[in-house]
């Protein structure tokens, strides 16, 4: 078994805001990530896939292939949108890095194929970062 | 002469529209970044400020009262905000990285004593980055 | 489950010596790490926790939260120190990174509430770095 | 048990080309890493070993001597060299940074001695890495 | 006057080797990268142009046509290619990093209206840069 | 005139102290600097040479030549040191960057044939790096 990591890139805006609270308490726990007028980041998006690397080529995955199904499975419907307003599997879901991660896992593990999603890792800063494994 | 830099960081959302074109042509020219629900970036902040290091310390400049400045007059007005709506300096200002770099210079320059500022460089996306020397 | 990394920073000083030992075989085992008048690094910690996003937040952790307990347990009582002689939790303990690794481990596990410590990495310089897992 | 990680460095020239395809499906399949003047790669070769920390030395192995281990055994068979044709551990195998990972998995694990080699992670551009774990 | 630098990336082979003289002595200067089957880098390219902002736009340059020249007129000739073989701007020129910043500097500079080249910057590898300012 | 830059680098300890003042004054202005104990530092240094890259090898300087003067006059005098106690060129000097730069360049200037020794930098985080181009 081994595993294949790419890196892609996106940036976007987001804000942290849960509409049941008081617009206090949403400063309280969600502070400058709070703002009403949004904020951004750049995104690292790091996917690794494992396998057998296949005897004819060598490669657990085509990694031109694997980059094209993240860029048309996440990168193209999340760079420099907004992850409230412009996301369609964001929506309803509070834009936490951690539940991006979570939902790129869905978005790209049916696309797939003769391969294993393994982890989705996202950088939001350079000094924060989440994975998923799927479970 | 001795040349200091020190990288302040900040994260921001912004939007490029030029209100005086048609949509259009706002798409047509700046393309993702004309996305009305805003995008955003982490933005690396580089300032190099110039002169003899002083007899007593050493120091150009003291690297923690440096950075101090560079928080009050810059990295505190900039970071989880949007550019085009929350930052006062840059009221009026297109939004570009490149007048992002002047407004910047604006801010810190006065507030410098005992040394130069030298030069302003951001980091919009680890691929792009714009600096601007006063002149 | 979701793995919620956050970076922090500490410059030290220290020495690998064995008082067991001759200055000859010190040498020889530690090389320029033995040298009596200190040497130091800037060292990277990232620190891993684990559980389920909170449904409220997001969050596996609040990272600015995060960042406070690290700072409190680990950073501030590492930084600008020097491990030999200037951090009680090290005191008996040669100060090699993997050590110190599992001292950090033991001071932050007990201060993290509602998720679960899931890794201390250390980066001594770009190129080397140790990971402890609690066990 | 604790994590030891040594990162090391090599250039090296490869082409990947399946010489039982036709040399339409080579370029269909590796595109422009098919060239049969060669391309190459900075490669950034990640170690990791484990054990207990020595409690004479604090050390899951001596870095040093691991770094030793791993040019003597690895790198300065493989840097500035041309995998397909100047790696006698790389013979008949095609040059995929995923083999490339198993064959030096296999050149250093027998040459270690009181740890366990763990990984072997190779970055074949800042965007693309694999990782081998021995199974 | 802002400066704006894009950075695009390229893998090549290249071999130095003068053929005007003995192989003793080429192996004597050029050490490994003599090795007549070829060695290969990762290259990151940052190209520095300067200009006034354009009052209508922010942009010394829009940052994606900039991209677009350096790949047509750089990256796209030398990614996956040999130096010293593929590339039609190197025909008879050794393939230094010094002589290939030149070489990109003279495609570029043509190529480039309403604003001036300031620097063609290769890093060879993460140790080793180069830039050429076009006198 | 095309410019040449190695990265080097080197692990020291220092502390910022000026015996002339009191305690509470040196704590005052060297802050966290100041322990007695001395504190450390991965110091990355990158020396930039330049000069007209020689027709028949196409290099500025040969870089690896330009590598061991570097490790002779410099790397090899502070590496694993304490700047303080241990290294000649820096007796009776403040220990900061900024004066390391200036001493570096002084051990370097003379021993460079056939090139000008162009600008000594020193980062002595990844925020904060220092400057020096001989006068």
């Amino acid at each position: 078994m081994v595993y294949l990591t790419r890196k892609e890139h996106f940036n976007a805006a987001h804000r942290l805001h849960n509409s049941k609270w008081s617009d206090e308490k949403n400063r309280e726990v969600f502070g400058k990530c709070n703002n009403e007028n949004w904020h951004g980041h750049n995104f690292e998006l790091y996917i690794t896939v494992k396998g057998e690397p296949d005897p004819e080529t060598g490669f657990v995955y085509n990694a031109k292939e694997l980059s094209k199904i993240i860029k048309e499975k996440a990168v193209d419907r999340l760079d420099h949108k907004n992850l409230n307003l412009d996301v369609d599997f964001m929506q309803g879901i509070m834009p936490s890095t951690e539940n991006l991660a979570k939902a790129i896992w869905q978005q790209l593990e049916p696309a797939l194929e003769d391969c294993e999603l393994h982890c989705v890792q996202i950088w939001e800063t350079d000094r924060i970062y989440v994975e998923y494994y799927g479970t």
